[in-house]
């Protein structure tokens, strides 16, 4: 029997880009490779995929994306080794997640072979595009939207499922400044903040640029009942490290079930690194800055990797993180990118060869 | 001085769709109009808007649209009374709301001349398309997106503003059955849920099918911190009449401050209908519907107008709403619609002629 790899149309382009691309000067998610995949749901059915040249789509303007917001998507990496082997990591905790993000806003789920056969053949088309200097990996934007019409408000009756690749560099640049938001929120409890859903993320501007005016980079998210407990960050999860003690807050129907977050917790484990998994409270991070007992604080997430966080501010006033010589941020990030770039064994079983 | 409107360039359609419409039997939003308004932001500014063939649009595939949820829209209806007059209702509002939904979901705000020009010269343009049928409109869709490309989660540096018309019927058909959520949640202090962002939507879609499973039309949405408070339905505001007094829940950054809402509210007063705006608890609705004190419950929107709820649910019970001959929901239906169609006089000075 055929597999549905085999059955993947591949169209490919006549212009290649790939000459035009300073792999060496790269930055987040700007530039695109020569190749996309489309898969379109009508009917109550996936039909099969197509791999085509990288280019526009063309919608209706009532298409539902346009007005109701039916969008979810997931974000992965494709790394390189020595020996030009690419690697992905827990691929299929993302096509899991991709459907809990689908279930939630009423959209279809993606079979487990449309996501990772068309993944394994887009990438095994664009391994060029994989960058290999330091700290560079090809970013997977798998992501679904309602391509369905009209003006009523509820589900769509037609999806698009794409993947693109972008060859990226760092997503942060010097050192990481966060401010603890008290006012503004990211989700509801009983809503949509563990799905990675597009109308999360918009809400997430206006509050993320009123940060940067103040000259932070990111919103540290907290409840939005009191604003009392540490939750998230945009497109990472916190980790709080007090004493000898990493914390991290529970996920939740407000969190997401970050894939890097669970990562750290295993490998904190197998390193005899103590760890908590509890709620956090603003009052005690800030005390424990306050009488020296919090040590370190990063974000984890697949764009961002580890990012160690050098200062975050609250109620006007800002605080400084230690700057530790063996940090568990750069022992931790040491081990996944390791693990991630086939530098080391991989006891977990995470690598995913293509 | 040229009007922006005399600026506008209208190129027009050779293929009118108009005669394949049957007028006399219109669902909601499903049928659209032979032209649209498009407007362009780009490198900071607004370029002048463009009429043209209703027809696809196309955009990148990393446009952020499709990944961050950047979108708004308004709704609005024409109306056409018996001498063929075109009016609008109360639509600087909607301009203003707009521009408020603009700001939390950090786009560009559109300037008054853009909306309402655009808007007067499409609708006279598409005058045809305006049922005059009773209970029908010209439903109007103002809507903005982001169009500007990349994968870094940030706002985009291009958006795109459009307005499409489709000639509608009623929005709902039959009795109305809601519950009342006790699990899921519509929005978050400090959240969106009071712009007409798109993600807010998507994110009612699940819930809303369970409750359709069961038989309800719509869910109304309570707090999400304990599910104590009623709030808004999926695209109207919720009245509750106690004894002879009409209540509904205050507006706050979780519920849409609706025009017809407010409307509903200044027309009470004149017809001296005692009005209170109050939080309302689910348990005092319950303990009025089992005592006899709840009379009525309905729904307010422009999509909408007046929708009077037969049954709700809650905790697994369904309570009945009594059939009133003279009541409220259709006392002020009357005077609103009336005031839209032309019908009446209009001491607020609501309508607007085109
Ligand atoms: C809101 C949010 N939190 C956390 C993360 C980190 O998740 P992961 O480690 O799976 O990339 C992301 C990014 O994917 C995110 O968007
Ligand atoms: C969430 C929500 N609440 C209430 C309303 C009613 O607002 P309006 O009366 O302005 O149409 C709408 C529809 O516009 C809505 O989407």
């Amino acid at each position: 029997m055929e597999t549905l790899a085999q059955q993947i149309n591949i169209e490919k382009t006549k212009h290649s880009k790939i000459d035009q691309v300073d792999f060496d000067d790269l930055s987040f998610g700007s530039i695109f490779s020569d190749h996309m995949l489309v898969c379109d749901y009508k009917n109550g059915n996936w039909e099969t995929p197509k791999i085509m040249p990288y280019g526009p789509i063309s919608l209706d303007p009532s298409a539902k994306i346009f007005h109701y917001g039916q969008s979810i998507f997931e974000g992965m990496k494709a790394y390189k080794d020595a020996d030009e082997q690419v690697w992905l990591f827990r691929p299929h905790d993302n096509h899991r997640r991709f459907n809990i993000s689908a279930e939630r806003m009423a959209m279809p789920e993606i079979p487990q072979a449309y996501f990772m056969e068309g993944l394994e053949t887009l990438i095994g088309l664009e391994k060029a595009w994989i960058p290999s200097t330091d700290g560079s990996a090809l970013y997977i934007r798998p992501f679904m939207f309602a391509s369905g019409k009209g003006f009523h408000a509820s589900p769509a009756d037609a999806y698009k499922f794409l993947i693109c690749l972008a060859p990226s560099g760092a997503y942060f640049s010097g050192k990481v400044k966060v401010l603890i938001e008290e006012k503004y929120s990211r989700s509801a409890d009983g809503g949509t903040g563990f799905a990675k859903a597009g109308g999360n993320y918009a809400g997430q501007f206006y509050p993320t640029q009123l940060a940067a005016k103040k000259g932070y980079h990111q919103v540290i998210w907290t409840d939005d009942h009191k604003h009392e407990f540490i939750e998230e960050a945009g497109a990472m999860n916190i980790f709080v490290r007090l004493g000898d003690t990493l914390v991290t807050a529970p996920t939740s129907d407000r969190i997401l079930d970050g894939i890097t977050r669970k990562s750290i917790l295993q490998i904190s484990e197998r390193e005899n690194i103590k760890t908590e998994v509890r709620k956090i409270t603003v009052g005690e991070v800030v005390e424990a800055a306050q009488d020296g007992s919090l040590k370190e604080m990063f974000g984890a997430g697949t764009a961002a990797v580890i990012s160690p966080i050098a200062t975050f501010g609250y109620r006007g006033k800002d605080y400084d993180l230690p700057e530790l010589e063996n940090s568990y941020a750069s022992r931790l990030k040491k081990r996944i990118v390791d693990i991630q770039y086939n530098r080391a064994e991989d006891p977990f079983g995470w690598r995913y060869g293509i």
